[in-house]
């Protein structure tokens, strides 16, 4: 089963975080703070822009993605937890 | 008796979770929470863009669609419980 | 005497619900609520959008249409109650 | 002297209520609630839209409008009271 | 000394108010109210609309005009006291 | 060391008042006030409009603008007290 | 590892402030307040205008700006506090 997001929206899979792998994005955090770093499964046809142009995503599904801690909204596919967020609740997109 | 939904609003029907299927979408949530998942009943003729253009639907009739708990006003037709909400509401489409 | 609304706006007239008819539309609602079905009575030459176009309605008179039960302003014209509202209030419209 | 309302904006003198009238509007009202029902004294040249035109009013002087009973500013014009509001504060001109 | 106002913004100078003269505008007031009626002093070279354009205003020096109690900023120049508002801030040009 | 302001940005310096000066502009303050009146040092580019033009300002380097007591962000710079605000929280250039 | 901003965000990090360095800003400040002066570290690829086009940014890579104590959100990438912020959030470049 598959979510094919609309417009701007993407879907994302959190990646837990290795605290203490050299290298890995920390946030400074409580002890009690999820990560905020994911993966793009799914993104949508683009946003609609006032002129009537569908302006495709600057995301791809793969990429692996900086988010906002409270961004988009927490589904549960086929036992799997996703997010639905928009494209600007991206922050940058992590190239190692 | 049909409703035909103005511009960017769609009818749709809530689908009832069956919370013990594999492969089912599961919300995180308490046992009182209702499922947002639904099908799509009836779309409008698309939102009118500040140049004048009418911009269809991406949502389509038959779609099962993924929304937020809150999205849409309830109405009763026929003694069924429908949602009318805009398409911006809709999060993604669930293709299985 | 006839009220001709402007830009956007219709002219809507209350249809009391017959609550026990079959196929009547039903709003759950505590005993006191008004029902939220109307008639268009009056329809304006529509939105001025941005681009100077002024865009006709896509409601009519005569249709039979949804509406939130707190939308438009109440007016007593020649003995009955009407509403003004904007289309954009108007959710879908009834077809039978 | 003349009050001259600049873009979108309107004159407006109110128009007393015989409230005993056959054909009257009568606003569901307190005892001393004021009637919203007014003259058209005179009307600006128009709204400037984003793409620089200006568009004319649809509301001409001599028209009987309606409109929301909070509507405008008060001003007192040589012993008159009238009242200066946008065209988009109309709700629908009367015609009898 | 000259002020210059930027775009939509306009000088204005108050006119105090002859409260018993026959034929001047007297606005419904406490005693302690300013007259809410002016002289257009200066006026900017226009507001910058989304298509580049910079439309000159309606208002022009000289201009007898009425604004709302609270419009604008004061300064005092040379002694004397200005308001600064935007075009938009003023409702009317009042001819005599 | 130079500061460019990006866009629709000022960089500005406050004007001391000499308040017993004739001619000088005087806010009506009280003792702690600080004047509103100051030099640009430095402009942006431009905003960037909706239709992708980038305008230039109205106001030039050199010119002596008057502002809202709380508009801007202070900053020392080379031991200099300046400010930092949009072209649009300056009311007016003032002409000697 | 390396961020890629998306649209109009940039990735700055913070320059320490050497506080009595002659020509160093100095924000007014009380003792415990952090420095807003930092460098550019990666820029996205510009804001998506209304028609469409995407507009490149003003900063580039290697600009020390000055922004607002509290822009952006702060990550930490391969044990460096970063912070990731919209070019609008950037005043000024400082140019030495």
């Amino acid at each position: 089963m598959n979510l094919r997001p609309l417009h701007d929206r993407v879907i994302v899979k959190r990646v837990e975080e290795e605290r203490t792998t050299p290298g890995g994005i920390v946030i400074p955090d409580s002890a009690a703070e999820k990560p905020i770093r994911g993966e793009v499964l799914a993104v949508g046809n683009g946003k609609v822009l006032d002129n009537g142009e569908q302006r495709g995503l600057d995301v791809k599904v793969g990429d692996t993605v900086l988010f906002g801690k409270y961004s988009g909204t927490e589904v549960k596919v086929d036992g799997e937890e996703l997010l639905v967020m928009r494209e600007d609740d991206i922050m940058a997109v992590i190239e190692s």
